[in-house]
């Protein structure tokens, strides 16, 4: 019978003694005289499986070339070695090649640099260490989506292309299908906008929040999660043009029942990747962030910690600190800040609450303080900021008057201002970028290399 | 204790006779001297809850004015009504309204047309339909994703932005961050491309296939689940400019492997939408479509037929059927004829394989005739064509060709022509569009019916 390498461990008692087919890569292979030895994966697990054969046998391969990364399709007996560092093998008694490599295939069996690795996007998921990452995000993927279905949220899948301006969230990518050439080649004039597809200029979303919060008002609790894009010029390891977002939004919740929420969804994701890729997260331990699994468990057992923007000023004020940045009321926190609360105040996870207005987003709930605004952000020891949220204003007065101190048109939000005019709540919502939680979770230290083929600026292969 | 209206029809014997507290939405009112009722909805499922008040006592809301719409919390003892409707309704003890409405509130009780609402897509999700329609849509999603989970498919989250060309799949948007308008405000000069966010024109995907292959050679079995964009000037019911696609990829995979994952699929989905949204099919077949349930009853437990495009060509030219457009080998199957085949020929879903070449993707594997390819479409009663996917061109030599004669550039396509020089396996997948399956599961006949914001040309609105 057919089965996948997770499967065989899954279920070893259970094929033992049977006759299976496995098809899979050659990792490594080595063979003797009297005996070969194939270490097999197919992306089911981390683990390979050993497959063992009798060279010039006819379970040997015809040319005995067996490079790694040679696709093979293999059938024996599964048999137990209690002796060996792995609980079973394959005493092989067909073997197949199925796609031979040749001696240019550029992943030979040597380390290779991360960076050497961005130039093969489309082979690094066959090296170990993106078998785990890639295995890992969609782990993830799935326990997220788990997450809010178990607890009752309709997932919404809010638009990518907007009308819309970027909210102050980030420079956004402009769609068209206008023919730029000709618009360059032409005279000069007035762009027509009647002319491109939406009749007006579209960009793509920098976050589904706003139409979130209507279908909030109707689904209670709602979601969403997909691509976001944020054209921004700058290189750095935390930074993509094109990521995924989680977003949750809440209807009938403030900003406590928010921070229970996002306090919540961190802790279980802990635990989805501790139980379900605990073979992956034991390998990034190893290869990549020797503390991590400890850091994990501290997290996920660890109380969480809430300060305001006031108390972690005050702080960061006395601290005595050699900062880079300046330290003040009215400034926002940067991540040398963020991480000196985070791992030398509290020494664990914090949120920090009640932003000054100026440097939030025009949609967060105005404090009766009428300075500060009803924000949060989730500070984690050794990265800084993963999760960012809000209560939103959902008082149409106060509202529209910050649209109108933004410069914002009243007739763009004509649509959100209805959901204050028509059955409002309170209500409350966060962001957590995926790949920042992937990378919390697996060490992994450059975006780049938790994005299967990651857009950065100029630079758009594969 | 705060329970949704799901977990009090869900928990109904262990939530009698306790105190509950329900936050919504007034979806109807009416009260006398002595009793008034509401119904309450939270969108967490389709039914309601009853709320039975005295008006005048504290229970009752202060001005009485509980429009359709009007957010409320409301507490009160749980108790049984088996001569009801409904098994069990709400006395109020407390009642409180948290957000009013006023007259001018565009969702009175009267039925409004698609149409008229598609103008209101903020506030639709509030009308029993479109609770039905995206509830729908949020667990057909999780339905997805849980399928190919349990079946050890790796999610590949595909890149939206690419700078590969249509592959014939459709009319591409570009993405850029030039400044447009100034652009069309300069003298006459050619388009200089090294000023623009990727150094090179950049498009949004209208697949993810092709990375996808990339992944299947890592982890055999994969998916991906995302957005995906066609700039058609099409103004049809089935078409819209952004819409989510579900595309599996599988190594060591031929055709016939791929035509049992798309039936087994197809009837998993059909039947997760009986068991988890009977309600809402209940609703759809009584208000929307009357023949839903029967059909896709007869779907998911008939058998699926296969015929080739070959068989399928005979059998038009001989029915003697009046069809608008031409039938001859070599023409594409138009939805009449499709419809021909699954309505009056089998009688239920049917599967169409081997297209001539000529009108296929250069990427499908050419049979050993010479002139076909190994493609197969999935058509369904009353719709047409539902699936299409193919096994691909796994050797190397024989794809080159094919790049050559569709005038693509082999530099362009090297890596993903790496796939077949090193450990290449015979592969194969589908696409399903998701908003096509939402309409087949649920009988709405316009896909901005199924899409929260929907994206059509010249309408990009909210």
């Amino acid at each position: 019978m057919n089965a996948s390498i997770a499967d065989i461990y899954r279920e070893a008692d259970a094929l033992l003694e049977q006759n299976i087919t496995v098809e899979g890569w050659v990792r490594t292979h080595r063979s003797g005289k009297s005996v070969g030895f194939i270490e097999l994966t197919d992306g089911s697990c981390q683990k390979g499986l050993q497959l063992v054969y009798k060279p010039g046998t006819e379970a040997a391969p015809a040319d005995n070339h067996l490079l790694t990364g040679t696709a093979v399709r293999a059938s024996g007996l599964l048999v137990s070695t209690p002796q060996a560092k792995q609980p079973v093998e394959l005493q092989v008694s067909a073997l197949e090649v199925v796609g031979p490599v040749d001696e240019t295939y550029p992943l030979q069996k040597k380390r290779h640099s991360f960076e050497y690795l961005r130039s093969l996007a489309h082979l690094r998921p066959r090296t170990n260490t993106f078998q785990a990452v890639f295995r890992l995000r969609s782990l993830l993927s799935f326990a997220v989506h788990r997450y809010f279905h178990e607890r009752g949220f309709v997932q919404v899948h809010t638009p990518i292309l907007t009308a819309s301006d970027a909210e102050g969230a980030g420079e956004m990518f402009q769609v068209t299908n206008l023919d730029l050439e000709a618009l360059a080649a032409e005279p000069p004039q007035a762009l027509d906008y009647t002319q491109d597809f939406f009749g007006r200029p579209a960009n793509l979303a920098v976050s589904g929040q706003l139409n979130a919060e209507a279908f909030a008002h109707a689904f209670k609790n709602v979601y969403s999660f997909g691509p976001t894009f944020r054209a921004e010029d700058s290189n750095t390891a935390r930074h993509a043009a094109e990521f995924w977002m989680i977003e949750p939004e809440c209807a009938f919740c403030d900003l406590d029942g928010l921070i229970a929420l996002a306090e919540d969804f961190i802790r279980q994701m802990i635990i989805a990747v501790q139980t379900e890729a605990a073979d992956e997260l034991a390998f990034f331990n190893d290869r990549i962030d020797e503390g991590l699994i400890d850091r994990l468990t501290a997290v996920q057992t660890a109380g969480f910690s809430r300060m305001t923007y006031d108390e972690a000023i005050a702080i960061l004020e006395k601290s005595g600190h050699p900062f880079s940045y300046p330290v003040a009321w009215g400034l926002d926190l940067q991540t040398e800040h963020e991480r000196y609360l985070t791992d030398e105040v509290v020494g664990g996870p914090l949120f920090v609450t009640d932003y000054p207005e100026a440097i939030k987003a025009f949609y967060m709930r105005r404090n009766a303080d009428d300075k500060t605004v009803a924000a949060v952000d989730l500070l984690v020891p050794g990265i800084g900021e993963i999760i960012g949220g809000s209560q939103r204003e959902e008082r149409l007065d106060l509202l529209q008057a910050r649209l109108q101190a933004n410069g914002m048109s009243a007739a763009d939000y004509r649509w959100y201002s209805d959901l204050r005019r028509f059955g409002g709540t309170p209500h409350a919502g966060f962001g957590v970028g995926f790949e920042r939680l992937l990378m919390y979770l697996s060490g992994m230290k450059n975006i780049r290399d938790v994005i299967p083929f990651p857009r950065v600026p100029k630079q758009i292969d594969f």
